[in-house]
């Protein structure tokens, strides 16, 4: 049932998300200097004291922004997901061209703004112990998560040591190559190394051992 | 031959340095934004004014800061290939235990504070295009070192293909690693990655193919 508070409610969901999308955009392209309340509401095109009602200090957007970088990369995580099981439906776990489109697909979501905005939100946390402590708990459930994906999209079995500590390898590589694509396009470098690590990996998780 | 002007230079070249592992410190422990000449200058126990004279603008400082981060890191890398050199003079390549601690050494140069350092440089660079110019050409010179050590020291022949990109997957995977280590302690999981890598690794090296 509509209530006369509704339309009033959905505006101001909408500003909040506004100033959410625009704290990531803001992280991923000017750096951690750059997200302040005001900067980032200029950008979203809300006014500074609309800015203000929703976060009240640069801190509660930042670990506003820190929930809503978790909640997207979740569901993109979940939505790929989805998208292997369908289109795997008819593709067997030992078939390598499944290994690698899994492999390429994890290593690109290291690779996108909201990879490089959390960077900076962890960059800053190493040195700030109170930020630090909100960003560990939400760190640690995404990665059990992006586990438990991976390990369904390559359809192995994580009770398996081998294939447990190589998707964790895989997931750890992916970082690295996300770290290596801030300061220059590693894109054609990147190709490359999927494509070895996924052959390498089809062999180690599914050569008879 | 000794000049009057040494014992003067030699003193200049102890508080350059002084101020330059200050720096480092200072950026692993409390991040970018405290990096500053004053703030590295205390640290150092060097007066406000000595570090002027060395380094007039904390962009001065950052850089020389980064080249000297650059030459030890190339010095640790070429310390550890001697060291892998002697201590395997007996040890065949087709050791997976030589394998082992190749991989666990180049992981653990990414768990240190010259990364943690680093990392701060590489993510403010991310949203400051001068830095950045400053600092490519520097990792890319690195990556090409540190590539050509790993190769060595695994004594593996890089004319090969599936080597030449398992040693790339492999540096990926170590700075994966590093970043993994900077919000919390990953020492007991990495020791597990890394057993695996290693042996994963090793195979796809030394296996017939």
């Amino acid at each position: 049932m509509a209530t006369p508070h509704e339309p009033k409610q959905d505006r101001s969901r909408a500003t909040r998300l506004r100033l959410l999308e625009s704290t990531i955009d803001t992280l991923a392209e000017t750096g951690w200097a750059a997200a302040t309340v005001a900067v980032v509401a200029e950008r979203a095109g809300v006014s500074r004291g609309a800015a203000q009602h929703h976060f009240p200090t640069r801190e509660d957007l930042i670990t506003a922004a820190l929930e809503y970088m978790f909640d997207i990369r979740m569901e993109h995580s979940k939505a790929e997901a989805a998208a292997f099981r369908s289109a795997s439906a008819h593709t067997a776990a030992q078939d390598p061209a499944r290994t690698e489109a899994v492999v390429a697909q994890l290593v690109e979501s290291y690779t996108t703004a909201l990879f490089k905005a959390a960077l900076q939100v962890w960059t800053h946390a190493a040195a700030d112990p109170a930020l630090r402590e909100r960003i560990v708990p939400l760190e640690a459930r995404f990665g059990r998560v992006s586990h438990r994906l991976a390990v369904e999209a390559l359809g192995v079995d994580d009770a398996d040591p081998v294939a447990h500590h190589l998707v964790q390898a895989t997931l750890d590589m992916a970082r690295g190559l996300g770290l290596a694509d801030v300061l220059t396009d590693d894109s054609a470098r990147r190709k490359q190394i999927v494509h070895q690590w996924a052959a390498t990996l089809h062999m180690a998780l599914h050569a008879p051992r």
